[in-house]
């Protein structure tokens, strides 16, 4: 059963995760502060995790936020309310040809990640750990009218993917926010379950992000909006990051750690690493560029999550993202492990948040 | 058979590019020009088609010029020489593992688009064209090892997804351009087709980009690389993009143009959509952005074309960027024409590129 906030501070959590909660935030931002722009429609409100994190502070005691708070989906749009019909184009879904609250209405759990396959492959695990129908169950992907994203359902957990990039993930999360609204959903938890670079931790080891950051080593995430900079913070959920480190505790499976998740918007130069088809920079700098990265907090790299801390954050989705470093930037750039290690190191993030679920529905 | 640029003014175009040509560059940059800083690795070349444009500035005869003036794919990166072996983790594919000039030696053009089942569906529609194989011959993906990106190929085309957004397009070039230096090609044209919306265009026209242009219409690419800002430019080759617009008039198909494309980080609130999760602006306040981006010369706008022109610029390969429109952004939002109208549209940059490929090895 989840726990209220004020009781979490006891649960143990492995060293590596303690010199990341320890900073100041002066410390976790590496760069200088950009100049925060809160877009009207993107105005920070008090969020449903919030408002039980306010009333954990206050000793009072939450049970089973996900069930019973009745928090819906929010959208910051107040456009869409005109709007006769709304075609969701990348999922090949819309409202006029198809019924969101009763394909939808009962998910309770979303979790994303890049690859098509892997989320084919999680809903097959997590439906058959939370015994839901058959073993052998075909979960067919939802979105056949295109190849734009792949979607999977299994009682109340929605499964999609999302490819590869922050403009990748926010086309996905656009929709999917937009379907859930009118799917009318409440009390959504989204997860993002995804593949890093480690900095400074052994290969396999799951991050669980405490704060997504930029490039520069900042917990905002930057848009241009007609022609003009709009920076939105990067909030996740904390009593969530502390569920599944306590979740992970329990499973005693992999090593996993709290820490700052660097989201770049390149994968070769973007991360410093030399093996791309450009580089002009030498290992020493990209050294000194990934300790620094280390100081600031960040465990590992990857390419979605401060869009996905920011939209989520904007629309009232508890929210975490859930990783497991695939290699240790520090020692190396290639993905070089045999393919069947690499495919167990991607399960655990399935395996840690999987049992979160159970967990959440009293099933564990 | 390709022309030399000095010839070229003669041919005719569609009166709607007329206005993009006759812009002045101040014209065209809409925004505050930012400091272009050029890394030591991304430093301006000359390349093979600038070498050819001098010439044909000369009046000297270019015959030809993607079979016989042996310009060889670079990179811009010192470190991969000393590396023994080369993974290219999001293909699947390695030196150490595939014999890169045996598979890939013998591509000269390489087309990219986003979506898998179309580059499937383009390489069996050029390899008919082409005369290549059998009618009913299939094109095995490449990459059969990772769901991340599709390759097919047919004798010296090669077809490869690039997913949506400059993070995914940006990881499969990096990855392709290493592939294409170490099969040691030569020659090699690169165009990306594509869908886009457009600007003031009836829709299915094609757009032949002249200058990929940012969210505030700058000629150029940003990117964070070490936690510094990088720019590079966005240049095309301009010898591609008017013997594609004299393909065109041969082709007499489709209404085509020449424009500049802008390139952005979002679909929805990124390209002022009023339909996403999230907006916080007026109607007015959209069209009085895509009126000025018009004025600036630009056609359409999609998410990739920016990257992709500096990355190729950067790497000596000719590259163009085609795109069809799939609505006029000036009139709406949603894609809602009919999927079978859409289908078609899609197919018209695959029609062009494809007649320019026949032409191009004197086949048409």
């Amino acid at each position: 059963m989840p726990r209220a906030l004020g009781s979490l501070s006891a649960s143990g959590e492995p060293e590596h995760s303690q010199d990341a909660r320890r900073l100041r935030p002066e410390e976790r931002s590496g760069g200088p502060a950009g100049q925060v722009t809160q877009p009207a429609g993107g105005a920070r409100r008090r969020s449903c995790s919030q408002e039980r994190m306010a009333m954990a502070a206050t000793g009072a005691e939450v049970k089973e936020p996900q069930r019973h708070n009745g928090c819906l989906v929010r959208l910051s749009n107040p456009h869409l309310a005109t709007m006769k019909e709304d075609l969701l184009y990348h999922f090949s879904l819309g409202t006029g040809t198809h019924d969101f609250p009763a394909m939808f209405g009962d998910v309770k759990f979303v979790c994303v990640g890049g690859s098509p396959s892997r989320m084919s492959a999680f809903i097959k695990y997590v439906a058959a750990e939370l015994g839901l129908g058959r073993p052998d169950e075909d979960h067919p992907n939802i979105c056949t009218g295109t190849d734009r994203y792949a979607m999977y359902k299994a009682g109340p957990v929605l499964s999609v993917s999302h490819g590869m990039g922050v403009p990748s993930i926010a086309i996905m999360l656009h929709e999917l926010i937009k379907l859930l609204y009118h799917a009318r959903c409440s009390d959504v938890t989204i997860i993002r379950i995804g593949t890093s670079g480690g900095i400074g931790l052994e290969p396999g080891s799951v991050v669980i992000t405490r704060q997504a950051v930029d490039a520069c080593f900042r917990p905002e995430f930057e848009q241009i909006i007609l022609g003009k900079r709009v920076v939105r913070n990067t909030d996740l959920d904390e009593w969530l990051v502390q569920e599944l480190m306590q979740c992970s505790s329990e499973l005693a499976e992999f090593n996993t750690v709290v820490g700052n998740t660097m989201c770049t918007l390149d994968f070769y130069e973007g991360q410093g690493r030399l093996d791309g088809a450009l580089c002009s920079y030498t290992e020493k700098d990209k050294q000194a560029y990934l300790h620094a990265a280390h100081a600031a907090g960040i465990r590992n790299i990857e390419m979605e999550s401060s869009v996905f801390a920011a939209m989520c954050s904007a629309c009232g989705l508890r929210a975490a993202v859930v990783c497991v470093t695939l290699l240790d930037r520090l020692l190396g750039d290639q993905i070089s492990s045999p393919h069947e290690v690499l495919s167990e190191y991607q399960q655990r993030p399935q395996r840690l948040v999987s049992y979160f679920i159970k967990k959440s529905l009293g099933k564990a």
